[in-house]
C-alpha cells in the first residue's frame, strides 16, 4: 500500500481525517481551525461550484459581492441573527501594526490605530446585504431582487473537523427580496428543491427534504428549510439550508417598498447556502477503507489510464494507442489523465487513485495491446473486467453513468435500511446506542421536551420531513399526544 | 438622458465615479474603503475571472485556497514583506462579542475572548501559503508547485476609488515554487506576457511590459515585472505584477529542497497577481461621457435588442422575428438580451444601454419589419446603420470583433502618443503638466534621484520597459550619466 489508511471499524473519526489529508484534499493550517483546500479537494469544489452556479443562473439568479466586514451596529441591528452568532465571530479593532520597540524585529498591534467601530468578520451577510439592499429598492419594479454570493465566512468555532466545521470555509449565499410573503416562500423551496437536486444527481448523495423546529431555526428565520444527509457512521449531516426569513431584515433595516397602489410596505426575504461542508459529506457518503469514491459527475478526474510494460519499445507501443484513447475520451468529455510517471510502479499507482477516488482507472499492458483490450477496474465495486478497445469511449462513457447511478442507489438503500421507527424512549435510545440512523419518533412539539431529548440522548430533531404523513401517536418522552413522527439522528 | 453623467472636461474623477456607480457596476458600501461589486460588475469580473483561470490552466497551474487569517509570528517572518504591509492591515484580536451591560439591546466585544496572537486578514498570502509550501515540499519531485488562488485580500488604505483602491478587493494570486533560479524567473516572464495577452486581447488595453525599479518593487521580492497601462488623463495604471522571489520567503519559513544529487538548497519563488482593479482601468482606457464602452469579448452582455413600436399588434410581430434573431445569436455564443420591458420608452433604453456600455444596440420597428432591416449601433463609434435581416448573425458576430478590435487600435494609438520623450527638466514638468501620459526620460538610476523627482514632480518611474534600448544620456534631475531612458508618469 502506498499510504497507510485507517479503517472505519478501527476509529471511524481518524479514517476520515486520513481521507481527507492522505486523499489530497485538504491540510491543516497555521491559523487555528482553518484548513487549505488543496488543489484536488479545489478542484473538486470548482466542479460542485460551476454545477450549482449553472443552476442558480438558470433560475434567474446572478451573482454580486458584498463586504468581507460587517461594521458591529449593523451586525446588531437584526437581534436574533445578533444573538445567534455573536459568540462565534472574528473581530477586527486594529488597522495598523507597528514594529515592536522592545522585541527587535517583531511587529505588534499599534494602539493608536484603534477602529472607531469594531469590524465582525462575516459569519454570514444578511446584515451587510440588507443594509444595501435598502438602497437599490424603493418600488414593487426593483423586486425581486435575486442575488447570490460565493465567498468566505468566518464563524469561530471551538471544536473544529476538516470540511465539516472550520472557522473559515467558503461557500455561497443567495439574499433574495420580494414584495410578497408568498413569493418569498415558493424561492425558499424551490432552492430546497434545487439543493437536493443537487446533492442528489450530482452528488450523489441522498437527502431528505423537511423544515427544522424553531429551536434548530438559522438565527433570524421564520423557518428554515432543509436537507439532511446520512453519513457511514450513522450520524446525520445537515448538508445545506433555505431560510424563509419573513420580513426580519427588512424591518431590522427599514426596507420598504411602494406597492402597485403605492402602499408602504416591509419587503419579503429569503437566504439560502451550501458550504464546503458538502465536501465533508461527500466523503463520508462514499469512501470505503482504501479511500475516496467520488462521483463521476463531480471528480475532478473521472478517469486514469496507466500503463504496465517493460522496456521503452513496449512502452512506446502502448503510448501509441493511449494517445488515441486520451484524446477521444476528451472529445466525449471525459476529464482523463495518462499516468506514465516512471517513479512509481504499477502497483502503488493503482492504490493511490484509488485512495483519491478516482471512479475508472485502466490499465494497459503489451498483452492487452496483442488482444485488442484494455483492463478496466470500478473504484465503487472493485470489480476488473477486461473490455474490447473498440467503442472504449463509448464502454467508458456508460460505465461512468453506471457508477454515478450505483453510488446513489447504493448510499439510498443505506439511507432508507437507517430510518427506523421509534415507539417507546427504550427503543429510541437502543436504535441511536445501536444501529444509529435517522430516528422516526412521536414528539409532542415542545421546545422543552426537544431539548430534553438532545441533553438525555445527544439526538436532535433534523427535520420534519415535507409532506409529513400525520399520525397519531404519543411522544416518546413525555408521552403527550403528538400528531406525527419527526426524524432524530445524533448528527455532525 | 435617463441618468446624469459629468463630462470628463468638467471633473474627471467625479465622471469615472458617475460611471462606476450609474452604470451598476459597484457601490459604496456601510464599511469604509469596501465596496459592494453589483450584479453587472460582478458579470464583467466573472468573464474576466473565467478568461484567466482557462489561461492559467493552460499552463499548467492548479487552484488551491488558503486561510483568510495570517497569524502575526508568521505575518512577520520575511521582513520586507511585512514592512511593507503592517501599516495598512486588518487585525482580528477577539473572537467573541458580549451583551452589553450598560447598553440594551447592543453588543460589545469581550475582553475575556482575546486571541493570544492577532490575527491579520490577509494583505497578499506569501506568509501563509509558504508556512504551507514547507509541508510539500522535500524533494526536486515535488516541484514545480504551481498554484493560483482566487481570494479577496484586505489592504488598510487611507484614500480609496472604487475598485482602482478598495480596503477589500477581489484578485488572483499565482504564488509557484521552483528548484532553480532560471526556471522561476521563466514562470515570472511567462506570466507577465500571459497578463499582457489578457490585457491587450480580452480588454483592448494595450499595456507596457517592464520591470520596477528597487523603490517600486513588492515589499519581498528580487525583481517585480509590470504592466502599465495609459488612463484617459494621461495618468498611468499599473495594471499587474509578476514577481520574482528569489529564496526570500524559502529562507523565511526554512523551506528546503533535496535536489537530484541529495544536496539540500532553498526552493525559488514566485508571485503574481491582478486583481478588481483591472475593471477600473477597462473603465477609464475605453469610456466617454455617454458612459462605459466595454469591449465584446468579455462584455456582459454584447447586444441588445430594442423593439420600436405601437400597440400590441405590431409588438408581436416583432417578438417573432427577435425570438428568431436570439436564438440564432445564442447559438453562435452571442450574449443578447431582448428588452421588451414596456416601463420605459425606446431612448431612455438607449441611454441606458450606453451608459452601461453594450457594444452593440439592435433597434427594430414595424418598418423595420417591411423592408427586411434592423438598425444597428455600434457604441464605440456611434454609428447607426441599417442592415439586412438576412444573415445578421454573421453581421453583428463580425461586428463584435470589430468593435474589439477598434477599441484595442484606439487606445492603442492614444498612449502611442502619450509617450513623449523629455530631455531637460524643464521640458519633462512640462509634459507632465500639459500633455501627461509617459514620460520617456534619462535617469541616472540612483534610488535618491528617484525620490527626489516623485517629490518634485509627483511622477514615479512606472517602468524600464523589457528590452529597452540602451542609449547615453544624462539624467534629467541631475545631469548625471545615463545608460537607458525609463518611463515616468504620475499614476493610480
Amino acid at each position: 500500500m502506498a499510504k497507510e489508511l485507517m479503517t472505519r471499524a478501527q476509529d471511524y473519526s481518524q479514517w476520515y481525517n486520513d481521507l481527507i489529508i492522505k486523499g489530497d484534499l485538504a491540510d491543516y493550517s497555521a491559523v487555528r481551525g482553518c484548513m487549505v483546500i488543496k488543489p484536488y479537494g479545489y478542484a473538486l469544489w470548482e466542479n460542485m461550484q460551476q454545477t450549482l452556479d449553472k443552476m442558480f443562473k438558470d433560475t434567474g439568479h446572478q451573482n454580486a459581492y458584498f463586504p468581507l466586514f460587517v461594521p458591529k451596529s449593523l451586525f446588531e441591528a437584526e437581534e436574533k441573527n445578533a444573538e445567534g452568532f455573536a459568540k462565534e465571530c472574528a473581530i477586527v479593532t486594529h488597522y495598523r501594526l507597528k514594529t515592536d520597540p522592545n522585541n527587535k524585529g517583531k511587529l505588534m498591534v499599534d494602539p493608536e490605530a484603534k477602529l472607531e467601530e469594531e469590524l465582525i468578520v462575516r459569519p454570514t451577510s444578511e446584515a451587510i446585504i440588507w443594509n444595501t439592499y435598502k438602497t437599490w429598492i424603493q418600488s414593487y419594479r426593483d423586486l425581486p431582487i435575486l442575488v447570490n454570493q460565493w465567498a468566505n465566512v468566518v464563524r469561530w468555532e471551538m471544536r473544529t473537523r476538516l470540511f465539516l466545521r472550520t472557522a473559515e470555509f467558503l461557500w455561497q449565499e443567495g439574499h433574495t427580496a420580494h414584495a410578497t410573503k408568498e413569493e418569498a416562500i415558493a424561492e425558499t423551496e424551490m432552492i430546497l428543491d434545487l439543493y437536493a437536486d443537487f446533492a442528489e444527481n450530482w452528488m450523489a448523495m441522498p437527502v431528505i427534504k423537511g423544515v427544522k423546529t424553531p429551536n434548530e431555526r438559522f438565527a433570524g428565520a421564520e423557518d428554515t428549510y432543509c436537507i439532511e444527509a446520512l453519513m457511514q457512521d450513522g450520524k446525520a449531516l445537515q448538508a445545506g439550508t433555505s431560510h424563509f426569513l419573513g420580513q426580519n431584515f427588512a424591518k431590522a433595516f427599514d426596507v420598504k417598498f411602494s406597492d402597485k397602489n403605492n402602499q408602504l410596505d416591509y419587503v419579503w426575504a429569503t437566504s439560502w447556502g451550501v458550504s464546503t461542508r458538502l465536501i465533508g459529506g461527500l466523503v463520508m457518503t462514499h469512501s470505503d477503507d482504501q479511500g475516496l469514491m467520488l462521483p463521476p459527475k463531480i471528480a475532478p478526474l473521472q478517469v486514469v489510464i496507466v500503463p504496465i510494460y517493460k522496456g521503452e519499445e513496449q512502452k512506446a507501443l502502448i503510448d501509441v494507442k493511449v494517445k488515441e484513447f486520451v484524446q477521444s475520451f476528451k472529445a466525449a468529455g471525459i476529464r482523463v489523465k495518462y499516468d506514465d510517471s516512471d517513479n512509481q510502479r504499477p502497483g502503488w499507482k493503482f492504490a493511490e487513485y484509488e485512495l483519491k477516488g478516482v471512479p475508472v482507472r485502466i490499465a494497459i499492458g503489451a498483452r492487452d495491446l496483442e488482444n485488442n483490450q484494455v483492463e478496466i477496474a470500478r473504484r465503487d465495486t472493485k470489480e476488473k473486467s477486461s473490455v474490447s478497445m473498440d467503442g472504449l469511449t463509448n464502454t467508458v462513457t456508460a460505465l461512468l453513468e453506471e457508477i454515478q447511478t450505483n453510488l446513489f442507489e447504493r448510499a439510498k438503500q443505506y439511507r432508507d435500511e437507517h430510518i427506523t421507527k421509534a415507539d417507546t424512549w427504550d427503543e429510541f435510545v437502543k436504535i441511536l446506542d445501536t444501529k444509529a440512523g435517522f430516528v422516526s419518533a412521536h414528539w409532542d412539539g415542545s421546545a422543552d421536551t426537544e431539548e430534553k431529548i438532545k441533553e438525555l440522548s445527544k439526538a436532535t430533531i433534523r427535520c420534519i420531513p415535507l409532506n409529513n404523513e400525520q399520525e397519531a401517536g404519543t411522544c416518546i418522552l413525555t408521552g403527550n399526544p403528538s400528531t406525527q413522527r419527526v426524524l432524530f439522528a445524533r448528527a455532525y
